[in-house]
């Protein structure tokens, strides 16, 4: 796929300029960048290694002095990096993989695929499962019984998706996620030490060593349209009702979701969170990398959390935090100020113990 | 399958009251519930829900007063959540596979099925492999070569079963779970920075770089009965010895458990808990999500950890631990709360420098 | 396969004594081993445990007394652990697998598979993709489109390689692990929350809430020789130019690498590491378990973290760090005391206060 100049600039709706007829075949960094290709220098410090290529056009950002920069074209974006979203879709070159219901695919009779569904090698589907227009089932992936995939979603190799689940329009499964495995839902016959314990915030009190009783997952998963889920994630069922992740959500790799979690629309979860069973998240919550959230926990709309923060209660609409335990952001840099002036701090108080003490003697 | 609320009470040990032979297929939150499900209702606020759904039936608390809450029927439980476990049993659908040898398996000639296996579409049985009676190996599992699982065990799809690994009976499996995976184990020439470092606690030295050496894993893991994995976890084998986890012991997702390392009996271990080679956890240990613990460290009975625990050093039975590094829960709570008023502490040792500097000089 | 103690030896480049022509088939903890099996006691606290065992050989350290042990022959090794790597080697019973091409494997006709190449039941080879010779291509594994494997490497059970990977000789991949998943990159059509709060340090302002833009992959994943990734790992595809792992780095179980990251060589990788996008890792760096590294973050060579640190700015070459916030490990063992005493702390300034204002007022 080659592309003009202008053809570019029109889909993203940037500004062409110079020779807009040139053809593009790629994209590139500024310093690897052959003729054929469109580099991208979405700053002035990225167009500095411009040099050290060849391009002969590249993106630029809204008000580049592209003439000065040796390029015979360019593409002027206000927002370079929102523009990059549409460029990379143009450029993408997909999974190569063939179309069509592959022949060592095990598919149920009772499963119903819409048209033009793709079904990669090796891939199993299951009873009464329901697959929509032109989505693609990966190879050696697995649609669990009952379970129903919107139109026009993609999964990679190896996805998981359980029984009962449904998800809806345009999905994205990253390989060997998991959605729907059963909830760690365990109860003792008699209450334990972790109750005790949580009620009195750390004393597990006299109970009694005693073994787990199961409780089955009755509850599927919900989720909802355009949402992408990584690499290798568990995404558990609920215990009665299903667990639900709302539209336009995206999930990073390796992320755990309890059950009968809850989270918003248009909420990232970056890699490694892991949210606790019942947790609730709300609308355009961004959790960076190893964020823990507890269970049963609430956590409002726009949300911001730093990387490893743990949430250990409720944090209300708007909050940008960080730290263990998670705090205002603006709170837990203090205490990280703080904490490499504690030994300082220490000392300081012990000279003035002595100081005041000899003082007091002296009156 | 329907049940009625007088089954339903016998089979749980809970009490039947009111129209017994009202019949339930299915469980909702109170909420949600149609006349032909049994509502939820274990606590008294969600039992103020239940005006909001059509349920006739309703699992309540011991002493509910179920006539009040306008029900026809209800089974009252003197521990309800104990109770569920039983009844999510009862009324789990399952997974709604097929029975028998699916004809796409690949099962090596030399593996030992027990009487009605289940082996699904897909799966690969190794060399020297055993099954016993009842286990379901589910789509696109794998057991590896001598491996031994025991009777009544459920993989679901995806499960990897490494090499000569051995588990016991009811053992359950969520997808893509890997146990059996080789130990990360690797030695330097000569003495590695690491190794200096965890001498002189920070201190490398001046160590060379040197390129790092395998140890391969001879030893393989040994899992007792009742023992559940859950989804994507990795488990490794041992190096020498068996990696061990101890019966009845129920790991969630994302688990990372490394070579050597030994799990007691009646552990419950949360999502995305890390145990670093050859520690060894007790019996009852309880860890909460994102719990990390080092190599090596010795973890007693009974001893429960709260959410993103990290575990530096030893821990002697029956405590409650939170924190990083860990402390005693109420130790770490002391300092949750210190945190928050460190900068207050500062200010104040600054003006009491200030006001003792100045009364010395005054004397 | 069983060994004299005098082939051993010089196979590890350790010294044989004794009856060397003693054969063993295996090794064994000292107080497991029986007559045909090797002993490893490799410090004398191991050793003290042989009589409970009934070796007739053991491996011990350098100058060991060995024939005060109570052993016909003993192999002496001046850094044991060292000559461990190349035992567990030579006594690896490994996988148990055929050799061949699968009949089940699902193989593109234009794929290229170098000599004695092994491809396992069920596995998925795409077209273009080329495999080194000798190569072994696990059960259930799949590789990409135009996916380049070198020679002598094993993927075991369910490996996935996405498109245009490329993957130097020698290659240990683990059970389930995903190298080539998509890059987590997103962008709302104006700036978000996220980027106002990290230009501020924690106030989001006004942003508006927006969904989330797509930013596709181009890139690919770079391996270089002699690497190993653990069991389900996520190591992420570039934006524009590829992710890379240099030459003989390690990685453990479920670690997860986000897109457009640089990993130096001779690095380990511990089990649920986590580093975000962009970030630039040097030469012969150990992270242990759970560390985190913050995306756009330079660390330099020969850098070593502590279990559970969480590296949120730049590390020069040569430190050993630990915490959260990672600071020089001697500085968090300082903190680490310091919060164990934090309550005393305030307890002392609090009288120290008292004191002083009692004193003030007299004056």
């Amino acid at each position: 796929m080659a592309y003009t100049i202008e053809q570019i600039a029109q889909a993203l709706g940037g500004r062409a300029v110079g020779a807009t007829d040139v053809q593009v075949s790629g994209v590139a960094e500024p310093a690897d960048a052959t003729p054929e290709l469109l580099a991208l220098a979405m700053k002035p410090e990225y167009a500095a290694h411009l040099p050290a290529g060849s391009a002969r056009a590249a993106m630029l950002w809204g008000d580049a002095d592209w003439e000065t920069l040796g390029l015979e074209a360019a593409i002027l974006a206000p927002r370079p990096r929102y523009a990059l979203s549409g460029l990379s879709a143009m450029m993408d070159p997909g999974q190569g993989w063939g179309e069509g219901i592959h022949p060592s695919a095990v598919i149920d009779d009772s499963a119903e695929l819409g048209a033009d569904v793709t079904v990669g090698p090796l891939a199993v589907i299951g009873a009464g499962a329901t697959i929509g227009a032109r989505t693609v089932i990966g190879p050696q992936s697995f649609v669990g019984t009952d379970a129903q995939i919107g139109p026009d979603g993609f999964l990679r190799e190896g996805v998981r998706i359980g029984p009962r689940v449904s998800i809806g329009a345009r999905f994205i499964g990253q390989p060997g996620t998991v959605i729907g495995g059963d909830g760690f839902s365990f109860v003792t016959p008699e209450p334990s030490g972790v109750e005790q314990a949580r009620q009195t915030l750390g004393d597990q009190g006299e109970a009694q060593a005693q073994s787990w009783a199961r409780i089955h997952s009755l509850g599927a998963v919900e989720i909802g349209d355009d949402v992408e889920v990584g690499a290798n994630c568990g995404i558990d069922r609920g215990t009665v009702r299903s667990t639900r992740i709302g539209d336009r959500t995206k999930i990073d790799n390796l992320v755990m979701i309890g059950h009968n979690v809850e989270v918003g629309e248009d909420c990232l979860l970056c890699g490694q969170v892991g949210i606790a069973g019942s947790a609730k998240i709300g609308n355009n919550v961004v959790m960076a990398g190893q964020t823990g959230v507890s269970d049963n926990i609430f956590i409002g709309d726009n949300v911001i959390t730093g990387g490893g923060t743990k949430v250990l209660s409720n944090v209300p609409a708007g909050r940008v935090m960080l730290g263990y335990p998670a705090m205002k952001m603006e709170t837990t840099m203090e205490v990280f100020k703080g904490l490499r002036r504690l030994k300082r701090l220490f000392d300081d108080v012990a000279v003035l113990k002595k100081t005041v003490s000899k003082s007091e003697q002296s009156d």
